[in-house]
């Protein structure tokens, strides 16, 4: 509770998710700032935290945060053939954020058959060799939508580990060498690979093999043809039993291990990775939890409040980090969840960006002054609001 | 400011109009209370004021909060055909309540030809001579949708008083006969018409004649040709020539004397009836403005919130009534008024109960279980609201 006889200015902080279709997270925290500004002048401190869940668009959103263009790099994408991919570099050079999917995406193979077999992530590990290269402490790794399943091999291999055969010959890149691996050299891994710290972004807890594994769930979406999976799984198996002789480490039953074609079945027991939400990941990196220690009032948002907000997403992971008794205003362009589902989620309020009947393309269009006006009206009922003591 | 050192149940008091083309007032009120106990559970003292404006429903929302059932009286309509009206009496009888509309109203004549210059507000006369005989101290009398331009000659007429043309006769019925009135005999007035405090509910600040008079402005949509709004117009400046000379009282400049027909071109003069705006008359009427001291939380609404609301209507009267410092919150189909606009007039949020794109057959469908979610959105954020200290 303020104390009354110190009066202060409010601090709010403005955390939302982008609105997907309509507005970025920028956009959307802007507008929700102009609203907080229509109902309380000058007079709050507002701390603007524009959020990302870790997949598309979060490169963007910390790059935002921190007053950084994101960088180009030539690479290669999926199929190694040159791509030019960005990744962020912070102003003071000790955290790099890349996001997978600018090199290794499914987007950037459209135009060409698909080669789920041969797809690596070897044009990730070029950009994160660039950020070693840089001297960076950190790595921010987020890994959605990879046209690869090798099982993080390729990224690896662009920073010197070697994947070899009964011979000791380097096996084929992409899924279809995994179940050539019979060792592992890590001899010539760039000195700095086990110095940074590595963050994976991860939001699915599918295991690495099995009919709930990446080939499997996520092979098809690649092109991956039935053999294709069996084939890859497969893979998966063996390299995971060859990463467990190696390193101790058993990926196999670890959830989550199954992202992005197996990337982390390498990346935590080789380099140390940490699996953490995307969510969690952004929030760090864009300093959410240290602007929410000193919040009087939290204000997120994203484009629908639903059953999928409660699964990790941004909305509930700024509840979860926001101090208790803190309350946190979500405004959204459509509110799917009831009242009490909303505050079971630690969220105390919830609401659309819907002024009455409209419909999706009318929202879409005015997002931002819809977003502007809800928050004002939801700022003026917290900021109006008495103190409650009898309950 | 509640003290924080003697906590007490909250009070909120709940006092919303009807949503149009779904919900009554009293739905609309229950459904907010349905609300508040979803976040509140039992702890909070609800007190449930459903409102009207002074227009259609009024009769029914006044006798709900009285507790009584409408009774049933044979009178007569406009066109002084017999049909059955209801009029309501509080449970101490001490107050009686007409909605003229019953009797003389407009949707009564659907069947046959209008007849502009004929009909009368005799029909409401017996109505209120009916509850001057029950010995009320006090007629609230909701004027609206009238069929007639008599300038409430049939009304009192009904209760005994005679207007006479030069020869002493008693002139003809209804507008037709204004012109020729030359004196107003109030020797046989009923002995209690003028005990009885009335209450008029107008909503219009037209004057009874000219342009924007009660003929001009009314007369076509009762019916009247361009002829007979010439002498519907030139019979009620004549009534009020004559009222003036009878009573000293002018009532041709007077706001609001040109609502209804120009009824309160004689219940003004000749009864002392007071107008006031229909929601505040039934603001008296329900008891909400004791109920409204006590409150550390209001709660109205309606089917739309827009400029028209800031007119005089329900939501707005809530909000002068309540007092200083007390959040009003507005939970409505619609709002098109801005955050700005909507605390301009002293109302602190204002929410629709759309909860993303809908259409609105799908609102009104599901009125009353948004209406319920809206109102726990907003009351979850009141409640969980820290004061507010530094602004």
């Amino acid at each position: 509770m303020t104390d009354p006889a110190s009066p202060k200015p409010l601090t709010i902080v403005i955390a939302p998710d982008s609105f997907k279709g309509s507005l970025t997270a920028a956009e959307a925290a802007a507008a929700m700032a102009f609203g907080v500004r229509d109902v309380v002048g000058t007079a709050a401190h507002i701390v603007l935290c524009p959020m990302a869940d870790g997949g598309e668009g979060t490169l963007d959103a910390i790059a935002a945060v921190w007053g950084v263009e994101p960088r180009s790099l030539t690479t290669v994408n999926a199929l190694r053939r040159t791509c030019t991919a960005r990744y962020g570099l912070s102003a003071d050079a000790r955290t790099g954020v890349i996001e997978a999917a600018e090199s290794n995406g499914l987007p950037l193979m459209t135009d060409v058959p698909s080669e789920p077999q041969r797809a690596d992530t070897f044009g990730v590990g070029l950009l994160a060799r660039e950020l070693l290269d840089q001297n960076v402490d950190e790595i921010l790794l987020c890994i959605g939508g990879s046209a690869s399943t090798d099982g993080g091999t390729g990224l690896l291999t662009a920073l010197g580990v070697r994947f070899r055969g009964a011979t000791g010959e380097q096996v084929a890149p992409g899924g279809a060498g995994l179940s050539a691996i019979t060792s592992i050299d890590v001899s010539q891994l760039h000195p700095r690979a086990r110095e940074v710290r590595w963050r994976v972004a991860v939001d699915v807890n599918n295991p690495l093999c099995g009919p709930r594994g990446a080939a499997a769930v996520f092979g098809p979406q690649k092109g991956a043809q039935p053999g294709d999976v069996e084939a890859l799984d497969a893979g998966l198996a063996n390299l995971a039993a060859v990463v467990l002789g190696a390193t101790g480490e058993d990926m196999r039953d670890r959830p989550g291990a199954g992202a992005a074609g197996g990337m982390p079945a390498t990346l935590v027991p080789l380099l140390a990775a940490e699996m953490v939400p995307g969510s969690i990941l952004v929030a760090d990196a864009v300093g959410l939890p240290a602007a929410l220690a000193a919040a009087d009032l939290v204000l997120t948002g994203e484009g629908s409040f639903d059953s999928q907000s409660l699964g990790g997403k941004v909305v509930v992971a700024v509840a979860d980090l926001a101090p208790e008794g803190c309350p946190v205003i979500v405004v959204a362009g459509r509110v799917a969840l009831s009242a009490t589902e909303t505050r079971a989620s630690r969220i105390t309020a919830a609401f659309s960006i819907a002024g009455g009947p409209a419909t999706l393309d009318d929202l879409q269009r005015q997002a931002g002054e819809r977003v502007r006006e809800t928050t004002a009206q939801a700022v003026a009922l917290f900021h109006r609001a008495k103190p409650v003591c009898g309950l």
